[in-house]
């Protein structure tokens, strides 16, 4: 099933379910309002959209309209809590190899996780207005899930049966702010801004055999200003979302329509490229001794896009444009 | 303004007035159905809840009932966006010295910030459910503020007129499992339980003499099973909460309703006891040598108060027992 969330005035948007072919929509209005609402509501409704999914697939669905993915929101447009990882182990290697960081202790045993900002997520095309270039503006390439609720103390294999919808998304980064914070031990705060996703959330059996063991098994396709970026695999994702989930629920209960995401998506092969820019950074620090490729700049554009075997979009594409916001008149 | 949330079947609750004397409320329905909203919908909200509040105050509000702080949940029963400082330094120095760490660069400079869960924030009577006693749970007693929206780039004093509530609250830490996650540069996620909040919010004017500069300026009683533990003063707290928030604001807007804490409050003076049990301990360990205060057992209660120089309380009182949860049949 696909899903996503038209933008209204109301902040949670308007759930709608989007063909397998992203041709045409109906509202699940009489379903379920909002994304939140579904999932919330998850086995109440989730064979009434899935009927619709059907009939829609099927050219039956008489109220269907056509797709316009400039007309949506995030698929969930805002999270009570946000999750994100650093799941493929491959980017911390290159960091601290590139930065003569000190490797951080039983990164392979425990699943790296800070939590960031949900109260406002991006849509796809949404700029990304940041305060200051100089703060180093990087995108990431992620995947993500978003789950139904999970009781505290919850095993893997539960977490993996509670996984509702597979998302993608941006995890945009200033590179410069984030040293500092990690280095006084409390993660991320000033150094994220709004997570982006693509228009199209997916439950699991949409993916069919590229959904194995909590892991988008596909290539996360990025371009810079219309350039390869990168193109690296999901396989390589050293925890399973499940794991991730059972780790943070271990201490705490997880509520309906929160957000995992892997972390940025990254590959040992070098030929794969990158989904961010601070790890070609990072590889040129090996080679070169000094980055060559400079971070966003005023009205860069980034795309990210995962696609089927006959090349079709299975998300929808994210497509951000970098624009600096007018602070100068100050508060 | 003192205001509240009634439990409902709804997470958001209801908003409630408190008289001064919290001895009646009166429902504010007909102008703000939860706290959110009446946050989100300040400029239009604020004049008549202020009064209901006086009518209230005068004797004069006919719909008041007796209030009863059983009936509450946390002001704020959830947020968006909940953003724990750590902005009393001399808590940090002390956890320097015991445990032999290195000093966090720069802490009197920025401050220290993570974000926490505020999915679900407990009421001041909650149990304290936790996965593990052998996790060492504490308690932290804090001062915090909900404010309105604030764009970003907003300067500290811009942000210091819009904070529209002051809270007390106990920020739950499981101390075993804190080190580690500090370690990793990613923050605290397993480490921290729901947040608990005494049942009334204040707008500072209520705080009159008392709030100064963004801080609160009295001092927070502690109790452990009925024994004073510490009545450190909030004056000591290095940043106001608008440095904190112009802070955060600097790469992010924020949204009306988003939380702010102080951070366990710390002081200098012996004599003033301490907030937390973690940092008696560090005490412990820097005069013997090794800790002796163990952290909270089962059924172990903790006790939280903020009074007027008359001893009446000024935010209602916290009162959470330790209670360890029923995981023993795994999902």
């Amino acid at each position: 099933m696909k899903l996503a969330s038209l933008k209204t005035d109301h902040p949670d948007g308007k759930l709608i379910i989007v063909s397998r072919d992203q041709a045409r929509f109906v509202a699940a209005t009489d379903i379920a309002p909002t994304m939140q609402f579904a999932l919330e509501n998850w086995s109440t409704c989730s064979e009434g959209l899935n009927k619709k999914y059907q009939s829609l697939n099927d050219g039956t669905e008489q109220a269907s309209e056509p797709f316009d993915s400039q007309l949506l929101c995030a698929p969930l447009p805002r999270s009570w809590q946000w999750l994100d990882g650093s799941l493929f182990l491959n980017h911390g290697h290159l960091m601290q190899q590139a930065f003569h960081l000190d490797p951080i202790a039983d990164a392979d045993k425990y699943p790296l996780v800070y939590q960031g900002a949900g109260d406002s997520f991006l849509a796809a095309k949404d700029d990304i207005v940041v305060a200051d270039l100089k703060h180093g503006i990087d995108f990431e390439g992620e995947f993500g899930v978003i789950v139904d609720a999970i009781p505290m103390g919850s095993s893997a294999a539960f977490a993996l049966s509670k996984i509702r919808l597979v998302v993608l998304l941006n995890d945009i980064s200033y590179r410069a702010l984030g040293p500092r914070e990690m280095k006084t031990g409390f993660g991320f705060v000033q150094a994220k801004g709004a997570t982006a996703f693509a228009p199209v959330a997916l439950t699991p059996d949409e993916l069919g055999e590229h959904w194995q063991n909590g892991r988008v098994c596909l290539p996360l396709q990025v371009e810079r200003n219309g350039q390869l970026f990168g193109q690296p695999h999901g396989q390589e994702m050293h925890f399973g979302f499940h794991e991730l989930i059972a780790h943070v629920a271990q201490t705490r209960p997880i509520k309906a329509g929160t957000v995992f995401g892997s972390g940025t998506v990254s590959n040992a092969d070098p030929a794969k490229g990158q989904a961010c820019i601070s790890e070609l950074r990072a590889k040129e620090m090996i080679q070169y001794g000094t980055p060559k490729t400079p971070f966003m700049q005023q009205d860069d554009v980034v795309n990210m896009n995962v696609t089927d075997a006959d090349g079709h979009t299975l998300f929808g594409a994210i497509q951000q444009r970098v624009t600096v916001a007018n602070t100068r008149e100050k508060l």
